[in-house]
């Protein structure tokens, strides 16, 4: 990674959740260190990278999406789908260590506090409750900021957070990979403002729709559209319409790019059947 | 409401997610008020008045299971689904309205720091972005422990609750109705050990199973089982399966109880075509 020294030869701008040793920025480092004219832009928190690539002040964001744990990350895909007109460009899954961080003159038994994100600290729920039953939990806005929280001078907070986060802060690990299990992995999505079709590799497909709920049968006949066309359905997910109680909205990832007739037939198909529609992107993804 | 003296003629035990002031117990409390011999035994957390059911500490259980902003509650959802072997015997709603509840000698400029349930907090993103952009968010297990800790003199705290919890801890209201959208309501269900099938009334029938994900097609074979039989689905939801990225259980709530042919044979069905299944029970459902 080479940070340009002036605005002009900066070609892309990367905003991401940070501050300095968050997942997501090891993931950022692992993926553009070869890139040249990059500047990476942290942000305090994962609505503010995604409306920061819709404002314009990055050209592309990187934010988590999915847990292997805990599920989606809610506040991706509700301002995906409710508060922005964005595409996604590009997956990518990273596998997750949680260390619980203490400062460096702190001691295990004087733990009061587990300081983390939300999601890392429900993805340690049971290492908790049967460690530390009594501590009071305390959220950031990320892995890291609970680090910086310990490293000055928090001495009964423990942090939950990456190896990156304890080195940065110069904290120390008192129990590894306390995670609830161990196959614990965070999908990530690149998003940007226009989008772009891969044509080649193995793409995934992301669209976002409102179906009939009242109507019986309705998510039936939408999913008999990707029958019809021999299409995988890889994810199905449903997110509150905000309308009311029992109103949803559904997340579908489908393999395949738009770019190939069968998939290009079924989101049409689906769209006409949707009473509300938006296609998020065909993207290069993942593979296991 | 009657509090019995003596153990021999209490009837039932209700958990439910205390202390005093939460939501939840103002539903208890208007669900039971009428009812004789009954004892209300307060938990810390969600999964602990789940896990006392399971253990026969109380006969029945009160949980938060969605919201209409901030959809399904994961701790619900994933501890019925991989940690006991409990039933739903009724559903409840109840509209939530947030407010802001400082000490009676407390400021609104002073507030640094926001203290509710994250399921509080998440419905109340906005107004705290827009208004609290710099507080510091802590998370505690409920409204009423947020409540309790402000009156407790943490007068650089505000708390997100109910008008209950900050009458009982005599907090002031500096602003009312604070939840991002206002047709905010919340979805409650009573657990027990044994499941009682409901015979009369508007029935609901909760499952939830894991099909062969990596087999195209297999959700929509699923799901026309209930096609098949005329069973409306009126609710699936995803969640992590815990065995892998990209694996996951649905949830299924279907019109009807399975005293009723078509629910019970579509229900076998998809017992048939799961690869794991767990029937949640029949029970009366809330009726808009």
């Amino acid at each position: 990674m080479v940070l340009a020294k002036t605005q002009q030869v900066i070609e892309h701008s990367i905003g991401y959740l940070g501050p300095a040793g968050t997942y997501t920025e090891e993931m950022v480092l692992s993926t553009y260190l070869k890139q040249k004219n990059i500047k990476l832009v942290p942000y305090t928190s994962i609505d503010a990278v995604i409306r920061a690539v819709e404002a314009g002040e990055v050209t592309e964001g990187v934010v988590p999406i999915e847990n292997s744990l805990e599920g989606s990350v809610n506040i991706t895909l509700d301002t995906l789908a409710h508060e922005v007109n964005l595409f996604i460009t590009k997956e990518m899954v990273q596998p997750i260590k949680h260390h619980l961080l203490i400062h460096k003159t702190g001691s295990i038994d004087k733990i009061n506090v587990i300081v983390s994100h939300p999601q890392a600290l429900a993805q340690c729920r049971q290492y908790i409750n049967q460690n530390f039953p009594r501590a009071e939990l305390k959220v950031v806005d990320s892995t890291a900021a609970a680090a910086l929280l310990v490293a000055e001078g928090a001495l009964d907070h423990a942090a939950i957070g990456g190896l990156r986060a304890g080195e940065i802060h110069g904290l120390k690990v008192v129990a590894a990979s306390i995670e609830d299990q161990h196959n614990n992995c965070t999908r990530f999505i690149v998003l940007k403002s226009r989008p772009e079709l891969a044509k080649a590799g193995h793409c995934k497909t992301s669209v976002v729709c409102k179906i009939n709920g009242q109507r019986p049968g309705s998510l039936y006949e939408l999913l008999s559209e990707f029958v019809k066309y021999d299409v995988n359905l890889t994810k199905i997910e449903s997110r509150p319409a905000r309308t009311g109680l029992g109103e949803y909205i559904f997340f579908l990832d489908l393999d395949g790019s738009i770019y190939e007739a069968p998939v290009r037939n079924a989101i049409k198909a689906v769209e006409l059947k949707s009473l509300w529609f938006k296609n998020l992107g065909s993207y290069l993804c993942h593979i296991e």
